[in-house]
């Protein structure tokens, strides 16, 4: 397993696709004359998360999955954002942080103990980052993503994917 | 890179997810006593692909990522399924075609030519799989949950997740 791979290069692409689907957000708001915060709460069905829950969540699940794979603890973030500047914030800190982390070393046999499984349980790292972090952090990225494309921001799939390191000849 | 964990692993484990999807949708238009069929044509934004697009893109990502990596030939499918039968019949397809790859011998540094990119430029096989066909994959599955949740199927983060490799002791 390439643990930078899954954990720094996949990750850390996306968070910034990310943010520059909240500029196209905020451009959109400004167009049509609202207030660029308002997309916080924005949802598709009114029992799911909202968009800046969605930013949250994959930015938590980018850092755990950084943090746990290289047996560092993870900085806390208390999802208090309230702004677009501040989800901006958010997703620059995560950045930061996993491309500061300096070792995968032993990430694919770790043994991982998660909050939300019972007592005495625990995944290898690899089960831990491609049957968990990575489905659950492209589900949050998506999600926030069909928010802001339900509602109207021009957003297509080259968006979506971002740049690629294309080579010629 | 490990190429079997990124283009068989996680795209079959994700495929057997959707097809549970489906067949939640299809008891929720039992219930609600509606043709299930009717699912293909939903969708989020009326600019956006339709359920059973979704599905055929998620199921060609995985598809074209475990062939081009493994330098084999892809099974042709023509994007004709008209039926949720049809749509399983699909799923179950990719699925036996992507299990049956033997190699993935090279993937990581293999030239992978995209039609989608310009003439004569490439990618490796490593960039194409983290950068493009595993967020592509990802993004369609994602779609395809959230219209059904969306429009009322009760899924949640659990079934999207799947079963975890979990150990005791």
């Amino acid at each position: 397993m390439d643990a930078h791979l899954l954990c720094v290069a996949q990750t850390t692409k996306m968070l910034r696709n990310l943010a520059a689907w909240l500029k196209e957000a905020e451009t959109f708001a400004g167009e049509k004359g609202f207030e660029a915060d308002r997309w916080l709460e924005m949802r598709l069905a009114p029992d799911q998360y909202g968009f800046a829950r969605n930013v949250q969540a994959a930015c938590d699940t980018a850092k755990f999955l950084a943090a746990r794979l290289a047996d560092i603890e993870a900085p806390s973030h208390p999802d208090d954002e309230k702004t677009m500047a501040e989800l901006h914030e958010r997703i620059a800190a995560t950045i930061a942080f996993i491309e500061g982390v300096k070792s995968f070393d032993g990430a694919e046999e770790r043994k991982i103990v998660l909050p939300f499984l019972p007592e005495g349980t625990w995944v290898t790292g690899q089960e831990y980052a491609v049957s968990f972090a990575v489905p659950n952090f492209y589900f949050h990225v998506t999600t926030a993503y069909a928010i802001l494309r339900d509602k109207g921001v021009a957003l297509g799939k080259r968006a979506f994917i971002g740049a690629m390191d294309v080579k010629a000849g």
